[in-house]
C-alpha cells in the first residue's frame, strides 16, 4: 500500500509565524501523499472579544452559538486556511484548502448531549468521511489542507474538533493507505513532567496510558488528543505519533526520541 | 466539445437569502459541467465598519489595505464561500469551495498603476488560470465555487474583481469546452432605461455597446461588467449573457428576452 501522512497542527503553531513557516517547510518536504489538518489559534477569540461576543464555556468546552460559528468559519475556513494554502504554494506544495462541506468530504451531526446544548458543534458521523473523493483529490496531486469546519448535509456548518477530524480521516483512509497520523503541538510529546522535555515518554501503550491517567500525569488537555491517538491506532492506523511541530521530519523518519509513538 | 457553464452572481443576490436560494436551485439543476463565481455582498463592509477600519475609495475603487484584505478573505473565502457550498450540497450539487490560492488555480499580481496604490488588489495574470487542474476537478465531478480571492504565488493573497475572474475563467476554458458565461445580477439585463425592465436590450453588439456608452445610457457600474463580457466574447467564449439571477434557467436555455445576449 502507498503511504499517506496525515498531519495535524494546533493553534499555538499557527499563532507563531516562525514556527508555522518552519513546520510548513518540513510538511512540504514530505514525499508522496499527505493531508494537513489545522487548528484555530487565537484570532477567532480575539475577533469575538472585539465584537463583544461572549464565549460560554461548559465543563471547559466552548459553546458555539450562531455568531461564534460565523467567526469560526471566517477565521478557520477563510483567513487561516487560505493563508496556509498560499504559503504552501510558495513551497511548491500543491495545497487545496478545504472544509468538510467542500465536496461533501466530511459530514457531522450537531452534538447530542443529555443536558448541555453545545450549539453548532459537530461530531463526525461514522460514515462521515468521503474517502473516495479524498482519494480523487490525492490522485490529482492536490494536497488537502483541512480546517476543522464540517457540515451536516442539511445546510448547517459545524465547528469540529481538529484532533478528532485528523483521527477520523486517518481511520477512514487506513484501508487504502499505510497511514501515519502525526499530532504536532508545542511539546516534545507525552512528558512525565510537563515542564521537562527530557522526560519524554518515547513509546506509550494503552496500559501505560491508563496508568498515566490514574497518576494524574496526563493532564486534561492531553486526554482528548491521546484518546484520538489510541482510537486511531486501535482502528488500524499503522503509525500514530505525538510530538513538537519542529520535529516533523524526524517523526516522519520514525527517529527514536523525536516524539511519543503510540503502541497498539 | 462538452458544454461548460460559468455563472457569476453578485453581492446583491448573496445579501438576499430568498433570491440566493432560488438562484442556487436553478444553478444546481444545470446538467453537466459548471462553475460558480460569487461576489461579496455587504458583510465585509459591515465588519470593517464595526472594527473601525475605514474604507478608502479612489476613483470609486476600493483600496484594499492589510486589514481590509483579511476581512475580505474571512468573509468571501470563509463565511460566504462555505455557506454557499453547504447549501449546494443540500441540493445534491457537489460544490467545492475555492479561492485562487487553492491548488494554485488562479494567480494574480498586485495591481500596477502609475499613481494609485490599490493595496492588495490582484489582477489575474495572462497565464494565471490553471485550466488543467480545474478540468481535473470538473472530471472528478466536483463543482468549483470560487470566491474572488487570488494569490500571487509568493504567499500573498489578493482581492480580485469577481466579474473579471469569471471572464478570465471562461476565456481560459474556451479552448476545452463550449463555454457559456452568465453574469447574474439584480437587473433583467442591459436596459435602455435602468428603471424600466421592459426596456431590455435583448442583444448587444460591440458597436451597439459603444453607442450606449456615448449616449451615457450604460452607467459606470455596468461598464467594467460589459467590458469583461465583450472581452470574453472576443476571446472565443461561445455564449455570454447578462441577466437577472431569477432567470438563470431561461438564460441557460437561451430563451429570447430572458437576458441581454452579447454578440461578437
Amino acid at each position: 500500500m502507498e503511504k499517506l501522512y496525515i498531519i495535524k497542527i494546533g493553534g499555538n503553531i499557527i499563532d507563531s509565524p516562525k514556527e508555522l513557516d518552519s513546520f510548513l517547510q518540513q510538511f512540504s518536504a514530505i514525499k508522496g501523499y499527505k493531508i494537513l489538518i489545522h487548528g484555530g489559534g487565537k484570532l477567532a477569540t480575539e475577533i469575538a472579544e472585539k465584537s463583544g461576543i461572549k464565549q460560554t464555556l461548559v465543563d471547559g468546552r466552548r459553546i458555539t452559538d450562531a455568531e461564534t460559528l460565523k467567526i469560526a468559519v471566517m477565521v478557520y475556513a477563510g483567513w487561516i486556511n487560505k493563508s496556509i494554502t498560499a504559503k504552501l504554494q510558495v513551497l511548491k506544495c500543491n495545497a487545496i484548502g478545504l472544509s468538510g462541506a467542500d465536496a461533501n468530504l466530511i459530514t457531522a451531526e450537531k452534538r447530542k448531549h443529555p443536558s448541555i446544548d453545545f450549539g453548532f458543534v459537530g461530531d463526525i458521523l461514522p460514515d462521515g468521511i468521503k474517502s473516495k473523493s479524498i482519494m480523487q483529490l490525492l490522485e490529482s496531486n492536490f494536497v488537502p489542507v483541512f480546517c476543522a469546519i464540517t457540515h451536516d448535509g442539511k445546510g448547517q456548518l459545524l465547528n469540529t474538533n481538529a484532533d478528532t477530524m485528523a483521527s477520523a480521516l486517518a481511520v477512514a483512509l487506513a484501508n487504502s493507505f499505510e497511514v501515519s497520523l502525526v499530532y504536532c503541538f508545542e511539546k516534545k510529546g507525552v512528558l512525565l513532567d510537563a515542564d521537562d522535555d527530557s522526560s519524554l515518554i518515547p513509546e506509550l501503550s494503552v496500559s501505560g496510558y491508563e496508568a498515566l491517567k490514574q497518576k494524574g500525569i496526563v493532564t486534561k488537555g492531553m486526554i482528548p488528543k491521546l484518546d484520538n491517538a489510541f482510537n486511531a491506532r486501535k482502528l488500524n492506523v499503522q503509525n500514530v505519533m505525538i510530538g513538537h511541530s519542529s520535529q516533523l521530519a524526524q517523526m516522519i523518519n520514525k527517529q527514536k526520541d523525536a516524539a511519543t509513538y503510540i503502541l497498539n
